[in-house]
């Protein structure tokens, strides 16, 4: 996997800086700018794992929630940049459909396969299922009911509001987790392993640091090009910005954090897939979202936290499926197959759309 | 009660043949060939009993979840035939709140006067919770909400693609249930009496595929009979075609199977009730409703799987309801009296409607 | 605490009286009949309680029950007669977000940072849960959906129905929960002091009713003239009518209440804590809401139980919020800010409305 990645940097980095330079057909530069950015993606992630393991688990565990969807970020605020708002929108809500219906869907499946029932911590997953009513189902819903009465101005100010609220309430949970209530709600599973017992740093805290900034500077250099590919990749294949930013840019962005949360369930440790896919769509709902919206306090175009109505309904029922099949702590092959079901439907009608 | 629906039947049949023939008033043929229907129903329904007893667990589990509805099902084709396209959504939403409200409501009512706590599986309890949301809360949810914006052709493609992914996935939940997970979740309950031990077929194979067969005949001819009087019975009595199919054909379609669940109840097997009233809501919303979608694309009018608001926000009320309540895997009078409660307010809705 | 409510009782009640016969000016008005009415709110609630330990379990969850929220309903009642339709209806919406995000948010915040996890009875958590789901998720969305293709009368129609339904529930579920199951789903949580060990009553049940009586006189008179204070305070403070019915009428009708349940989790009495919110939100929404719907068949203006979107939605997302994080029977002071987050979300939502 680590091998298949290095070949693709190698590769991808200078064709990006060709296609770049040259000009070269979107279609292409758009393909070559999504492998790339992958690749780099699943570097910054391994950077961040090794200084996250060094660190300890309360510092590792904010590099973590602060990092880990770093390369969804940026190719966001370059979006935002180039007053792509519906692009931003989409991308977040399809980081949101990805993690709960793909990634926890595929992952399920497959470790369903090997094994009858996995299990993991069932504090968790309740106290997961209570962030996403919050941040999916309460944050992001009121803004856009409200939004129908209110001005454009009113609708910004509230959004403000709900965002700061938001990034407080994020690191709360953090605190919560890392320091008042670390290892209050603990759970063993029989004939589970020990789900944290491998954890060695791959790389030294400097080598971490320097990937980790080389990579970070490469993907915003490759996502600013990518960004700018989005109209015309559009309308050769007939696809929709929605559809762009729903399917292709959230895929790119978490494709290697997809890889590992499969991985993990293959190997029994449903644990830790769930934390990968629920904990990255609580940071992306309750951190990336809502620093995007003040970030745009900066840019041209102000940008509320108000989806289009097809996006919040598929965030939402997306959540209630995802606490109805999770809640109990047990998952097996069907559940995936229910998560996965759902994510093709919604994807044929974002394409319609 | 066999007793009953044998009466009804001699007397229904040459009733109903001359109500056909001699074009009996609307209201008296309804009244008639509702009648005969549920009689008919009830011996489908003894029919299919036997011979899933004498099948085993597997194939009659199979062919429980594809006879179970099969009254439902005939009245439905012919009412598509005849082009009563809000008829079927209505029978169809009828069947969903007459199963989880009616149904269900009556029988823990019942159940729970005799008995103070009545327990089932609450694995069950969850499974089938996760796929009620799965089949009502996204899957028709989904195609309503993006209909909105898309045009009629682009909705009917959203459903097709949503009724074969619904078909699949029901039968994956068979496959389940029947065959990767038999007897994994299960869940004993103190003095509950077993709940399949005085299971002996009433009827032989042949005679069982025998009545089958000829009551099906029967049904089929009686519902294209029906389907034409809804117009001029919905004039006489003042009621509009979204009433007749939520509350009267819903109930024709399922009164057999009505009785049996709350028998069961009865007997303090409430489990069999709950397999009965929420097993039947999964069937008709992931199989009996797509496969009508599919078939109406051989018909003169094409069906999408879109609902009325009125009829799919009553749905996912009761979907709700019924979760709430059952989720913990034990029933009461209350209970029961709260699904009830909820069954009026919605006759009285569609009433007024 | 007491002592507080006895000064503002003394200095309050000959300033109210000033207020209204020499018709100072209306902000000022406004705030000596609130904080009268608070402390008259707290003479009755201790009377309530002083009679409902004299009279027993059965009849005292009776009074409790009818006279909890009796200073919400005396207000709302005068609102009514006005013809305030749209303050009525916030005040309900206020009462129950009040309950369940705020009186519940900050004492189990409270608590949470005394104690690291409090825990109450997960049946109760449940059944209530239910509840919920029932009247604010059924029994208002309900004739709300319907409402949009009802006329006004047949609006109305269908609300007395709904009202006359829930106040039959909620005496049932008083029934199931006093008489049929006392006891029945007890649940012995280890550590936690007895519930209900040091009740004595305050006062004896002579003195109980005088003040009673008394109090609930006093409250009418200043309702009465609070309610005719509200147009001129909106428009000299630019606050809506819905924000005053909201926040404002929803704070004083429910102040002395809102006390004791966050010293009850102080005291690590979680239980009685949820009870006072869970339960008076049930209290407004399946006997205050119905009544005032009842009542106003007999004033001009007849209120159907249509919330404004805004209203209802909040409500919605409360209860759901509110379920998620107690349906486990436990609680910590970050479930109690996930509550205050969402109130204060909604507060600057209606603010900005």
């Amino acid at each position: 996997m680590n091998r298949i990645f290095f070949i693709c940097l190698v590769v991808g980095i200078p064709l990006s800086l060709a296609a770049n330079f040259l000009h070269w057909p979107a279609v292409l530069s758009f393909i070559i700018y999504c492998l790339t950015i992958i690749s780099l993606a699943s570097y910054m992630g391994r950077a961040t794992e090794s200084l996250a393991i060094i660190a300890g688990p309360r510092i590792g565990g904010l590099l973590n929630a602060t990092f880990g969807n770093a390369v969804e970020l940026i190719i966001s605020i370059f979006a935002l940049k180039a007053g792509l708002l519906s692009v931003v929108l989409a991308s977040l809500t399809g980081s949101v459909l990805g993690n709960l219906l793909l990634v926890g869907g595929l992952s399920y499946f497959i470790g369903g396969l090997k094994y009858k029932r996995q299990m993991f911590n069932v504090y968790d997953a309740q106290h997961n299922a209570a962030l996403m009513i919050f941040a999916i189902v309460v944050a992001f819903v009121f803004p856009e009911v409200f939004s129908l009465r209110l001005s454009h101005a009113e609708s910004f100010t509230l959004s403000i509001w709900v965002s700061i609220i938001m990034i407080i309430l994020y690191l709360a949970a953090l605190y919560f987790k890392l320091v008042t209530h670390r290892g209050i709600y603990v759970y063993k599973i029989e004939g589970a392993p020990n789900e944290h017992d491998d954890e060695t740093a791959d790389w030294s805290k400097k080598k971490a640091i320097t990937v980790l900034a080389l990579a970070t500077v490469a993907v915003a250099f490759i996502s600013e090009s990518l960004v700018h590919t989005f109209q015309e990749v559009g309308r050769t294949l007939g696809w929709s910005e929605t559809f762009i930013g729903i399917i292709i840019v959230a895929i790119v962005g978490n494709a290697a954090e997809h890889a590992s949360a499969v991985v993990m369930a293959y190997k029994n440790k449903v644990g830790v897939t769930f934390e990968i896919a629920v904990g990255s769509t609580l940071q992306i709902a309750m951190f990336v979202a809502p620093v995007l919206v003040l970030l745009s306090i900066f840019f041209q175009k102000q940008m509320p936290l108000i989806f289009s109505i097809p996006e919040l309904v598929s965030m939402v029922l997306a959540v209630f499926l995802t606490i109805s099949l999770t809640n109990d702590g047990d998952t097996n092959w069907f559940e995936g197959l229910t998560l996965l079901a759902a994510y093709v439907i919604m994807g044929v009608g974002f394409y319609l759309l």
